[in-house]
């Protein structure tokens, strides 16, 4: 029974969005190295495995520690923190780690230091801007290559880029833009490289654009790691439907004030996290709600949305058709703005039969 | 050695601030509840215990039994979850347990179901208009006193407010016009109801307004709780001088930018948590980078603030006289904008001798 605000995933669902993506990735001929950074489970990831995934993405070496007691060729997508040293060493000795590089100092740095074989990708800045080389900035990227290429221990992979733009964008034709333009940055550093490092391959691919764009035959490997889970934001730009989305929180209800049309639920900013996101409609939301159903949940109830969270309390705004609807007691189901975020709230999430799973805890 | 995103805590700075709160409390010869949910930590606790404090707030059932451990007078800040009956017999029975109640489904459902004796405070919306009873609805709160006046299990303590508003002050003058305000909608109902109820207490008192205001002699009790810590958030309204604040994110440089004045750190939201604040010049914040020390921290440094965060990248804006300053490696220090919500993300704390605290966990 569900007593406190809860993390359900809707495994089903979960499934059929890892198929999809699978069968995308066959189609193209691609690598897809699902990041797991979204649900950081290995019971989630196991469901990964089963559709035949074999590589990971993670976003921190401590994460990459976790999924190394099921996994074997994990990609760090984040800049080497070289004091984790000796979590690399030894994650090195054990699997095959992926780092990504960007810069001469931690390209020093790791050939001072590095004790075992491991791969490296080069960091290119497709269009996002957050981090990463420029890709016509050959300079760089001839100094980090030549730095390693006679350290045995330190294997160029080949260049990884990650179109987090696309995130913000408001259609699907933005979202195909932005591939097309983040494909056209890095794709000419595979014909300038390649012949020096024939297997050398490209990386890319965030949920938004392996989720709308059909074509990746030109790259080698793709990462999407939300579309496991999908959300709010994601069905806003277009990445998915609504029915798809395959978690949802579970939050009792504590107070209702029909005077001004709220509801106060238990479930605040440390078990939805503070992402929101503008609606057309309704402005500033925190999350939707849902239809409950005997499996699991339906479609989103027009009239009743989250409007405000702070850290415990989640006010709910109800249209005065709905309210009597609900009283004290009740569990509302909702979807929320950012699953990544949301998930990482918890240290446990709950299946439609009620088991309990658990992930990675920093 | 620090080698990831790390919730550095000062020790000597949260005594002084508790200190200074204890001092105004007994001032005022009103009790200092302290409210725990900013830093949930029961190390923390025992300095407010060793300052005086006997009695604490907390903002659920389940952080109240973590602290159940060594504290036996509890109130729940929260609107009472009847999902959660079980725990509160069970707190019930080991220590004094106090809710909140603002409805009459939740006293009807507490007078068929708690076996134990427990207090409770009838919760008023005291300007904030988040929840609770308007001050004027003596039916409501007569008809909650009736429901329970035969039942000796639930002892009505008073009455209780919140001012959350206070937290979107942008100035001394504005808290201060809040609490007297807010003070002036609760207070007439201990006149109402003291002769039938004459040790009925006035409970109120945010971090602001009790960082702010002098007088508090007119009510019973305080409830701050973010004062231990404080943070940018509050500098911002005046509740703190910059060098009260008690908590700093420490976090790797993992990339430096110099064509567009960034550094790349690793400390994202689920490190920071997503509160971020108006800076008259900077526009919006998520964080101020403080001076190194030999003992800690020190000031602000101008010229260097968190700019955005993603889940684990956080990108530092930085000025190019500045730049030269940093390198790969460097841990920057960093304080936060919600201190409650940084807290929140970690489940240790380490102190500036290197000792590491642990805190409740959902």
């Amino acid at each position: 029974m569900i007593t406190k605000p809860t993390l359900l995933v809707d495994e089903k669902k979960c499934r059929e969005n890892i198929q999809k993506m699978v069968e995308k990735a066959k189609r193209n001929d691609v690598t897809l190295r699902a990041h797991v950074k979204t649900h950081q489970s290995l019971s989630v990831g196991k469901w990964l495995k089963e559709a035949g995934i074999e590589k990971i993405t993670v976003s921190s070496l401590e994460m990459a520690k976790y999924f190394s007691k099921e996994w074997d060729d994990i990609t760090v997508a984040f800049p080497v923190n070289i004091l984790e040293i000796n979590t690399i060493n030894f994650l090195a000795s054990c699997i095959q780690l992926n780092l990504l590089v960007e810069n001469r100092e931690t390209i020093d740095f790791l050939n001072k230091h590095v004790e075992h074989t491991l791969g490296f990708f080069i960091k290119i800045d497709i269009g996002y801007h957050r981090t990463g080389i420029l890709p016509n900035n050959f300079q760089l990227i001839d100094e980090i290559l030549h730095e390693t290429s006679s350290n045995d221990k330190l294997k160029f992979l080949g260049f990884i880029g990650h179109a987090g733009h696309s995130y913000k964008s408001n259609s699907i034709t933005e979202i195909e833009r932005i591939h097309n333009e983040s494909i056209a940055q890095i794709l000419p550093l595979k014909e300038k490289y390649h012949v020096e490092y024939p297997e050398l391959i490209i990386s890319v691919g965030d949920t938004p654009t392996c989720s709308v764009v059909e074509d990746f035959s030109m790259v080698d490997e793709i990462r999407p790691g939300n579309f496991v889970f999908y959300d709010l934001t994601q069905a806003q730009i277009g990445s998915n439907h609504l029915d798809q989305i395959a978690v949802a929180m579970a939050c009792p209800i504590v107070a209702i004030h029909p005077e001004k049309n709220e509801i106060i639920m238990y479930g605040g900013g440390v078990h939805f996290a503070k992402d929101a996101y503008q609606d057309p409609k309704l402005g500033t939301i925190y999350g939707k709600v849902v239809e409950k159903t005997a499996t699991g949940w339906g479609n989103t109830i027009d009239g009743i949305y989250v409007k405000s969270l702070s850290q415990e309390h989640g006010i709910i705004s109800v249209s005065t058709e709905l309210i009597n609807n609900y009283k004290i007691g009740d569990i509302l189901y909702i979807l929320p703005v950012h699953a990544c975020l949301t998930a990482d709230c918890h240290q446990t999430y709950q299946l439609l039969d009620n088991t309990v799973i658990s992930r990675f805890v920093y």
